[in-house]
């Protein structure tokens, strides 16, 4: 018989399906010029490079990881009557970093691909060079999903067990924290380089080739953008549906995850494929329908599956609430960055005055904007909760759970529409070293703008998304717990009061006041990991300015060793990356097995408040000083070059790693965190020392 | 018979007449030279004149709230059996809200009278300047505590209801709450007028008498620092004693707090009288040493008050523990500030390359500076539950309490040395603006280097105590909460439930999130009004230095209007504090009413993460931001006007009011919503939205 939830697989098939076939008809476009092949050889190659060199070393500690979860869990290996049980999650985990590596590598391919070829065609026109950047971020947005789905279904149908896809998501989400954070780092050392020996020391242009740190710029945008955002993505939305399948067991509910997401994912296709721009179109526009129709198709054909399959019209109304919700926080943080709007108009207002004023207005306007989406949160959680509740005990936890899902479900068009942005950012430097023309630099700056816009809207989407999920992983995590308490024999009233995870119990205040720091102590690391970095290149952009002839005056024939500069930026990254990361995990664990599932309820509790409160404030802040210093370059309050433009810079360099290292690293920080905590509760409620002590 | 916590009043008498005996110390000391004396002059009658325009402003609002609070509390009037106690309530609120308004008043008189005194003094030298600071400081540490104390004892002496005394909290705390949003906006508007017009458009040195804007600035550190830091810690003490109060009524022990309070101002009142500085003494250590000595007085006379008393050594132990963590987190924030130690060295490093290293390195170690207070708050919370908790039901959260009330016993002398920093930093500029001369400037240059360092330890102080007496308040608030379940006839079982405050309850998350994002809203309303205020400040400083003939030179005789700068600020900070003090206490009461207990038990601890973390990242980034500048006027780097020094004074400036105005102001907040919800706890039980409408 035909088990319904091998929609899964099928539309991942699918999804990969389509992904090749966008494949394809990028490959097939002409990628330019020879400088313009060798610009994109460049970064092709830096990007690569980076990659490789991360991905050895990741592969260790994933070895590592591995093994240890291999031996130690479900239960110790030598307790546990069946070991395959080990095995099996000792597998899943590296087949989930493998999973998570190999969308990847696949979407920053193509990204790497498609930014000339969208350059060259857009000596053509908008609608030309338009699809050419949409669809090679669909690669990486039906690769990601695509991928990650049919992990999920293969580990599900093989052991059945949604125990073995926690340690899937685990292993695709500990590999996403560690690129992410890598990836963060590399780009923003090479932006902060670039930027303030070329623009500020020097004063030549944004991606002159005459720039050492140029192209390790760009490569900065394919290994943190595209890769970063997607991991990021595939991470929450595993996370999500591994979260609903442990709530579903006790409820029978394990397989509508599945089948949610399988629905998600064909609504996306249809969706990507309805991205359409005409002779005059406005390409932001474009994406944001796509968006739309995409929600419209998923909340269709999710009710016709719920009601052939005979669930609840309550969990479809769940997550179609997720989604609501997705969207509306999404919409608020584009008002909060948008040019137009009175963040943005004030903050540039206050350049006026000189950087401090720009960046106490931006930071605090930063501050606001985490009220709509942190509201939204709160709502979507509670109608969630009480629209499934009356189903029965254990049906309000698991409408949080659906609404996480139905936020997650569009999430290959999210990624595509998100890729879409450094692809074609990428396209404007190649133009521009390539010496392309003035026509074509405006169509590629056209391009540039709608990709900030879908990227303010996909931002939001994503903080939201990691914000349902991590309360569904919490749950989750309870879930887990419960049931290892009660194997261990301990009575339903202990129980409860263990995991009742009361703000009034002192070991839960323990801690969230840890958890509440750790989000901070985490970006701080990055950022100062940033700044180290930035220092070591800058010292080489500088050498090489002083030591090559001819470099500063731009004689024809004298390049700089672009290389040195992307070899320093990823040595540099991969050595700043490993302890904030290790943090996250190591100090998850000494909360658990010190203070017990009490304390780690808190601390997973007090890191998801101050994690989402940061990752909204700098996402928020960053991007709004972005585009005060962009509404300035338009010739406002004197235009380029001015008072004013000089202060807005400066808002707009520290809004850099708070938009584009720290701040989207925080979403995947507490996701792992979470899923830490999940796949080690049934050994903490176990060994604890405060238990163990009797407190 | 002589009941024993009418120790408490004596206590506080004795504090009033050492703050006495201290003044008329001060006044009798010279105020030097005739244009010192004209300086000082100003400056007292800016401080009186924004005063008496602040508390005429906010005598309507006491008002009217007071007078609501008497109608419908503790229950509605036309229902209440015992009428009195609305009135009893009603009057408790405006006598604390008077008490509150006194002490503030009376700590800045005396202040803008040693300012001139110390700078007079200082040409005899240190150990001449450095007791009439102290002792300035002094007087409104011993009014502070002994107006609070002697106000509560009359309130509980004629009461002899802890609710009555919540009221008087409460009233202590609004006032409080606007006082310092007030003052910080006034400072901090003055301050960066002063600067930026000054020191950056025209170079001439900081308190330069041709300044407009000098006076202003120096009326600031009296209305935002003395009155502000005084209201701050006052309103935490009163706190921190009526959750003792509230919380002892079941087991007995509501006086405790009296008698450990009163205990406390002796041993300040004796350690202040410890204080010396030897001829080539140390004024910082000096302080130090006094807080230490104190502490020692308090613990020894708390024991043996015990002893005596027969209550139990644990709960002795636990506010020993409580005051520990206040001096440890005091002392961890000393780190994140202080010349010496890596933050601030790094972030002076990273001034080299511009203001956006600098920026983003001081912010970094802001961020990492909110983890020892944080886990000092969280240790500090379980250590004392867990050793009271072995004495009974209900005796692990009243450890607590009692912690809270360690630390904060303590206080009078922490603002002694908190004022000493704002006067001694008015002498440097009367010092300044009266030409006394290199010799006489350097030693007020020490007095108030030393006023920085005792700074960072208070104001770590202040944000621990805070943390802990909100933690103390929220549970004095479920006590409300649920005496009041009871007698509504509620369930021990529905009541448990709606009590739990449970992290996996829905209501509980929604209020949470609404919660985090609370005071990130506040610091935010607050910190535009500064930028907003500044502008008009700016726009009139600019005007004066245009049309007034001279002035720009320095001509002899000519003078500016610092009269219409001081009326300003005034206006200017009058019109900004009313919108984020009024929506700290709207948006508690909303919550309540829609959401109901738990929804607003949410609410308050998710406000407590948030509100800690955002005080102490603000709070040590401003502090360390200001130290690298300070670092590097000594000569490193390039040393005054280097570009290194011109990057680190843009951190300065965006340290400001992230330090001075949205930091400090966040404890208060804190308070006053928890002060809130325990307050209108007996209504909201009875009345919510959620409720009525059964879910």
């Amino acid at each position: 018989m035909f088990e319904s939830w091998l929609i899964a697989p099928i539309a991942a098939i699918i999804s990969i399906l389509a992904g090749l076939y966008f494949y394809r008809y990028v490959d097939k476009q002409s990628s330019g010029t020879e400088r313009m092949i060798e610009i994109s050889g460049a970064i092709r190659e830096g990007s690569k490079a980076f990659l490789k060199r991360e991905y050895t070393i990741l592969a260790i500690f994933v070895a590592i990881v591995g093994t240890l979860l291999g031996i130690f869990l479900p239960k110790p290996i030598w307790a546990n009557p069946d070991p395959t049980q080990n095995i099996a999650l000792s597998l899943a985990y590296f087949f989930g970093a493998f999973c998570s590596a190999l969308a990847g590598y696949f979407g920053m391919d193509i990204a790497t691909k498609a930014n000339a070829k969208a350059a060259y065609a857009a000596k053509g026109g908008l609608n030309k060079a338009f699809p050419i950047g949409f669809r090679g971020g669909a690669v990486m947005g039906f690769a990601v999903v695509g991928f990650s789905l049919l992990g999920i279904s293969i580990v599900y149908g093989l052991t059945g067990d949604p125990g073995a896809v926690l340690g899937f998501s685990f292993g695709a989400s500990a590999l996403a924290l560690f690129a992410k954070a890598g990836g963060g780092i590399f780009t923003k050392t090479a932006d902060i380089a670039a930027d303030l020996v070329g623009k500020v020391e020097l004063g030549i242009p944004e991606d002159d080739p005459r720039n050492p740190a140029v192209i390790a710029d760009n490569v900065g945008d394919n290994v943190g953008d595209v890769a970063g955002m997607g991991a990021d993505l595939a991470d929450s939305y595993i996370a999500s549906i591994v979260a609903v399948m442990i709530l579903g067991v006790v409820l029978g509910l394990v397989e509508i995850s599945l089948i949610f997401a399988g629905v998600g994912i064909i609504a996306a296709v249809l969706g990507a494929s309805m991205v359409r721009i005409g002779t005059k179109g406005d390409p932001g526009r474009a994406l944001n329908t796509g968006t739309y129709i995409t929600c419209i198709i998923f909340a269709v054909l999710a009710f016709a599956a719920s009601y052939f399959l005979g669930y609840d019209l309550r969990l479809w109304g769940a997550s179609v609430v997720g989604l609501l919700a997705g969207i509306i926080i999404g919409m608020t943080s584009d008002y909060f960055t948008s040019e137009n709007k009175k963040p943005v108009l004030k903050t540039a207002e206050a350049s006026k005055t000189g950087s401090a004023t720009n960046i106490i207005t931006g930071f605090s306007y930063g501050l606001q904007s985490v009220f709509p989406p942190l509201l939204g949160i709160g709502i979507a959680t509670a109608v969630a909760y009480y629209l499934c509740a009356p189903l029965g005990d254990g049906y309000g936890v698991f409408g949080i759970a659906m609404a996480s899902i139905g936020m997650l479900s569009i999430v290959g068009l999210i990624v595509a529409n998100d890729a879409y942005g450094p692809i074609v950012d990428n396209s404007r430097g190649i133009a521009e070293q390539a010496g392309m023309g003035d026509e074509v630099i405006k169509i590629t700056d056209e391009l540039d703008a709608a990709g900030n816009t879908a990227k303010a809207i996909t931002k939001g989407f994503a903080i939201g998304a990691a914000g349902l999920t991590v309360i569904a992983l919490l749950a989750a995590f309870r879930e887990t717990a419960y049931h290892a308490l009660l194997e261990l024999g301990r009575s339903p009233a202990e129980i409860e009061s263990i995991l009742s995870f009361s703000l009034m119990d002192p070991k839960v205040l323990l801690g969230a006041f840890i958890g509440v720091a750790m989000p901070a102590v985490f970006s701080a690391m990055l950022m100062l990991g940033v700044g180290r970095n930035a220092q070591r290149m800058i010292t080489e952009v500088r050498r090489q300015f002083r030591e090559i002839p001819g470099l500063k005056e731009g004689k024809p024939g004298v390049k700089p060793d672009y290389a040195k500069c992307v070899d320093i930026a990823t040595t540099g990254a991969l050595r700043e990356l490993l302890p904030a990361s290790t943090l996250t995990i190591g100090m998850t664990l000494v909360v658990g097995f010190v203070g017990g599932i009490s304390a780690l309820g808190g601390y997973l509790a007090g890191s998801i408040f101050s994690g989402l409160l940061l990752a909204l404030l700098m996402s928020n802040a960053g991007g709004l000083w972005d585009n005060a210093k962009k509404l300035i370059e338009t010739g406002v309050y004197g235009g380029k070059g001015s008072d004013a433009h000089k202060a807005a810079v400066v808002g707009d360099t520290v809004g850099d790693p708070f938009k584009d290292t720290a701040g989207p690293s925080l979403n995947t920080m507490i996701t792992v965190m979470s899923l830490v905590g999940a796949v080690f509760a049934v050994l903490i409620v176990q060994y604890n020392l405060l238990g163990i002590l009797g407190i």
